[in-house]
């Protein structure tokens, strides 16, 4: 994935993002604002997405892994998508040299993590950090908001808990196989219907042929205007692998692509 | 309804809420942003939904009761869900000992005002604090997002327009029945499915059973993930009702449950 | 369309507006706001509309025609509905007296700068002020995103790339016929099945007659609320042009509209 170039230093953690899956038809990413702006009200608030589809950790992992490096140094995360709430996982704040990512301790901010430093993880517990009367449906409001709140003020993580050794994690699903014939899959479908396949941008330039259902694709394309309205194309995202897709329509569509469908790839 | 722990105070009331049956597909919203800032360039505008269903004033009433007092004294909540926009209803300002509410007067804000005291109540008339040009079908843009802009910067309601004795109110359907077998409803289901009923937090102490449909529940859960993935759970929801929901799927569509849908309540 | 009643002159250019066809499922708004603010932290963000029908140009240049000129004057106005990203169109800066428009070179700014004095135009080439290692598919993060947060710097358009002597415009689909009968047609439907034409407002004086379909329209209604819940209704909506609506209901679903309709007017 290309990184921003360079990025602006800032004195206070103003920055809070936020990835959910509560949709945008109830209030719920509403409140969490609200709870944040009664802490801090110079947080500076910005939606990455509230539409994750519901309980699918691995969309949200693969949503805020493509978005986090390119907010200013300082920038707090927060991702909730959060099928255990209420229940057993902890909920926590993990520090990497530039960023601090609040969340249930289920994976969702492990790709993300991958390639980062960990300067130290703790559990949010300390009441005087939690909305009282905290629900047992709606963290997102009453755990995750207030923590990234405080944060945003400067307060230490260890103020709202203790330190844990480790964190979470969520397998990345690597391309497979060996010598000339590897095994990709599709791993996002973007609005476009543009099918992200966990094949690097490493490797595209070694790439002689893509297939996949009966379909064979014989090189990477520069631009999606290269190609007819019914001709797949290959080309390498933005999120930093390569793609299938169709000029002006939608290659999920036009072939019928889905989720973890198999793609074989010959490389040089 | 769990509370926040203390607001705020805030010099200026520069925090404006949108709660609207607006949609996102249409500019609609943006262009009530760029109202207020152009009026007054410090508010600060955040969204609780803009996903009402169309004209379902009940709905949006609902989503502000839920979500309008976990922001910091001072905020202004505007509230348009408006099917008789340029018709006879008023156009109005409601304040709070802590809140102001701008809205159509259709009972959009009354869910919220129920537990509120009411300071005071006045008409938006005064064409200094309207666009020109009015339309008739989006006063959001042309008569709601100004007047918020204005109170947000310090304007008095009464320069707005005259004031009023009343505000129009909507029902909430409370729970019916005596004894140790009441009769509730379904008011309000979310994204996740999860379905909300008028059984409030305060009684679920004393609940031995829930029936509707053929399920039977027996007990008031914890968390999500006490059930099975195709079983009934009872829970206290965010919003201070018992909602029904299953885990990790949804309630509406694993048992078909629908707005209005009646629940029997056996309590001790 | 009635213009708003005076703008807030601003010294600097801090107020960006995003209006796109990325959807919301993706964090893609998400992250143009992270290069944003990593660029510069002062600016505020508002978005329009990211939910443009994929690659529907019209459809942006629409909603970006309604919208724009409530904003404060010094707005930045991003419009990124681009099928052609990565090809030879040119990505463009257009200034009028009181907007900056950043966007592909496809006539997505075209409807709003059709009554505007055009400042001047450049091309944005620079690479100084281009995210590195831009990708081939998402220019909304590499080119625009950038370009945009470095106006709001007061940085010169002449910086970013050499000026241009004109940019590509689509046309607008004007109402045809003369005398007494003229042909209109359905431009845009809302999120309420209201039908938007391509009637102005000036001529709604005049008009005796609306027919489409079997249906016949007599008069322009002053409110929604004047029809009964079945009964097209003509009223001048707020973009500035007759609409064709029913009360509480949608028009296209009642009367089955859609885009591209025609509608015969008969006119004084």
């Amino acid at each position: 994935m290309p990184r921003p170039s360079g990025r602006t230093k800032r004195k206070k953690n103003r920055i809070i993002t936020l990835l959910t899956d509560f949709g945008l038809n109830d209030p719920f990413a509403g409140i969490m604002k609200g709870v944040i702006l009664n802490i801090n009200p110079n947080a500076e608030i910005i939606d990455l997405t509230h539409n994750v589809p519901s309980h699918d950790i691995f969309a949200g992992a693969f949503a805020l892994f493509e978005s986090y490096n390119y907010f200013p140094s300082g920038t707090i995360h927060v991702a909730v998508v959060d099928p255990g709430v209420g229940g057993k996982r902890k909920n926590i704040i993990i520090k990497t040299p530039e960023y601090t990512f609040v969340a249930p301790d289920n994976g969702i901010a492990s790709l993300a993590l991958k390639n980062e430093n960990i300067l130290n993880i703790h559990e949010i517990t300390n009441p005087k950090y939690i909305l009282k009367n905290k629900s047992n449906t709606f963290y997102g409001r009453d755990v995750f908001a207030p923590a990234a709140a405080y944060l945003s003020k400067c307060v230490k993580p260890g103020l709202l808990g203790k330190e844990l050794p480790d964190y979470s994690k969520i397998e990345f699903p690597e391309i497979r196989g060996k010598g000339n014939s590897l095994i990709a899959e599709v791993i996002y479908i973007d609005k476009f219907g543009n099918c992200v396949t966990n094949i690097p941008d490493t490797i595209a330039g070694r790439i002689n042929v893509i297939q996949f259902n009966k379909i064979t694709i014989n090189k990477i394309s520069k631009s999606y205007e290269e190609g007819r309205r019914s001709e797949a194309l290959a080309i390498v995202g933005s999120a930093g692998f390569v793609e299938i897709a169709v000029n002006i329509r939608s290659a999920e569509q036009v072939f019928g692509i889905k989720l973890g469908d198999k793609i074989i790839v010959g490389v040089k």
